[in-house]
């Protein structure tokens, strides 16, 4: 038995399923699509999603620009152009490509058809703003000192930008948009993604406005315009598909795991909570079916992390090695947790990986889990007892997903 | 379909099926006893089980000692003498009916029984000193300032105590003692709960002579031989039944959601996490599994709260209070968390009820739960809004228990 081999078995073959490239054929094979395509795409898988595209599409896409973040353009795309832009902060790069976007798809006729392949990261990337990047940056600092929400920050980003909360579909009227989303937000909320420029605006100018008094939050003569305009409520030419989502990747965890023989139930795709504590509570879990029988558990979902200290780290990681303790001396337990992009926190780890030995081997070379939990120093800890899960950018954001795999008892 | 009705159904009767008489009489039954039995029990429960054991063995208790908490004595149990002690700090009257117990097992003989019911709380309850009862607190006032963990508490608890780490069993000899247990610590370790007064104590004075440098502990002389006086490594006339855990406490529950048409999961027992995590974790599952019939997920064990604030409150009100937010406009969702002992905190409630209206319920009272969370007010939020579970003290202390109720699709 090596829960080792199981876990870089079904980590691998998880994040294959769950490639950028897979999903966007998937999705075209599903659509009709006639006519001249002009492709848009966003995010930071954008230059997968437009590759595996033109794959597709061949000769029918006419032009494109593809916006992504620094070092993610792989190669030239013949016809299509590719930008790459600032993230998390949208800078002049971000905006020079989206109006190459918005040029594209400004003269379009109904029987055009645009593909807009969107992805995260794409609220930074794709980024026209009604008022000076230096105030959007600066609002968006204001909104994260006093701790506004996600949906806060985006519902006064939409107003601030020409492209976002469904503006950008509006501009392409009268063409049709086929919209592929990969979803890096629990529950698939389209308007939030990239901040939807192809999404009905849940949120109004009236919310807006409560948001601004609510944190107090200083705008220039220009922002506060821009905060009083309302969002398309309505949009006839959109149709949107979620190819890639947490969904999909805990149900590909579910059938490798089932391929190793282990009976796998997906116990939540909408996982939020702290790190360390998912990983004590998935560690819990592993515990109470030790010794009955072959079994994994999955969650998949993005949890969080309070930084305190100021170490080397990623979520994944915290909830590798927070699950270590939970399971020490569980000789058929292994939990591990990975982040589907590759790349978890600021480091070159997707994740981390732990047993039953774990923590004695910690302890062995003096590291108290405890310790390095409240530093945040994880990646350090991990490396010294092969507990990093490396797979190297995957190209896909579709969030993370961790698993408790109980072996047989032997 | 009302959530809180099935609740309600759920919580009283995994209670009633657990309390301590139920878990005694249970015991007993299966226990061959002969000769004279001399009955000593302690802690929070040792009143009821004292009870309950008089009803099963009737003129069989020859003599008997009941050590519980202030105000936890119910009522006159014929020839058995009952003491109130302090806890979680013993004092002078834990001292005083210890010594009587004690006594009352000095002269045993071989063919004599102690009957020896333990239940949580019997640490500080149980207690005869080998220090003066200020060093033992002064100790454990260090200990817990430099944030020693209970282990090393215990370790050195046991050797500052005559009683305590399998020595009351040794001073019962050559009698035999049958030890019945109610489990409020996960995974029942037997030389943990009550501090092992008839356990074979794991831990040696080597490892408490390094807990004593770790924290730089100021300790007596006569503190310091206590200290290198090793526990008994060895125990051959003690046996064990472990009547009452929070393992019981799950099976219950799902016996109960059962008999209500829920298809019902325990997914733990062992569940130690931050206590709102815990209830995130818990709403992610339910929320995954909305609209796929009639389910139940139980997690059993002991989550903790990091106080930040001074409001009012406790683990499981914090529980259930932070699962509301993860199963907001859920109609058919419900989570709640009850301590097993009634009550939870320093309150009245036993623990939480929320359901998918609960959070907009809040919001309507100008209530937001993130704040109530940082000032750890869960109390009065849920008064606001019906979601206190108000049981009474039960009697039993055997951890707690959370379930997430998915009702069917309407």
């Amino acid at each position: 038995m090596n829960l080792r081999k199981d876990a870089d078995y079904i980590i691998t073959n998880t994040i294959q399923d769950n490639l950028p490239d897979i999903a966007v054929k998937r999705a075209i094979e599903e659509m009709e699509i006639d006519g001249n395509v002009y492709l848009v795409a966003i995010g930071k898988a954008a230059w997968h999603m437009a590759k595996a595209a033109k794959e597709s599409l061949v000769e029918k896409i006419k032009d494109g620009v593809v916006i992504t973040k620094y070092n993610h353009v792989k190669g030239k795309l013949g016809q299509i152009r590719c930008f790459e832009g600032g993230h998390p902060i949208p800078d002049e790069n971000s905006v020079k490509g989206t109006r190459e976007a918005e040029k594209l798809i400004s003269a379009l006729k109904e029987e055009d058809t645009v593909l807009f392949l969107v992805s995260g990261g794409g609220s930074a990337l794709f980024e026209d703003p009604e008022v000076e990047l230096e105030e959007l940056e600066h609002i968006t600092q204001q909104m994260l000192a006093c701790g506004a929400s996600i949906v806060e920050m985006n519902t006064i980003r939409k107003r601030l930008s020409k492209v976002k909360g469904g503006k950008f579909a509006k501009m392409c009227e009268p063409a049709k948009v086929y919209s592929i989303v990969l979803s890096d937000i629990l529950g698939d909320p389209l308007d939030m993604i990239a901040s939807g420029p192809a999404s009905v605006d849940c949120s109004t100018s009236a919310q807006a406005r409560e948001i601004v008094e609510k944190y107090h939050i200083s705008l220039s003569e220009k922002a506060k315009e821009a905060i009083e305009s309302e969002t398309p409520k309505a949009l006839s030419n959109v149709a949107t598909t979620v190819s890639g989502s947490v969904r999909a990747l805990c149900n590909s965890a579910k059938v490798f795991c089932e391929t190793l023989g282990y009976e796998a139930e997906i116990l939540t795709d909408a996982l939020c909570c702290e790190a360390k504590d998912a990983g004590s509570f998935l560690a819990s879990i592993g515990k109470t079916y030790e010794s009955k029988g072959k079994k994994a558990f999955i969650v998949g979902g993005e949890t969080i992390v309070h930084l305190k200290g100021n170490g080397k780290g990623g979520r994944n990681q915290e909830f590798a090695l927070s699950a270590a303790e939970g399971i020490a001396g569980c000789k058929n337990l292994a939990v591990f947790s990975v982040g589907s992009d590759g790349t978890d926190g600021p480091t070159d780890a997707a994740g981390g990986y732990v047993d039953g030995f774990t923590c004695e081997k910690l302890r062995q070379k003096g590291i108290e889990i405890y310790q390095v939990l409240e530093n945040n120093d994880a990646y350090h800890a991990l490396e010294q007892v092969d507990g990093l899960v490396m797979t190297g950018p995957t190209g896909t954001n579709v969030n993370d997903f961790a698993v408790v795999l109980i072996g047989e008892t032997v």
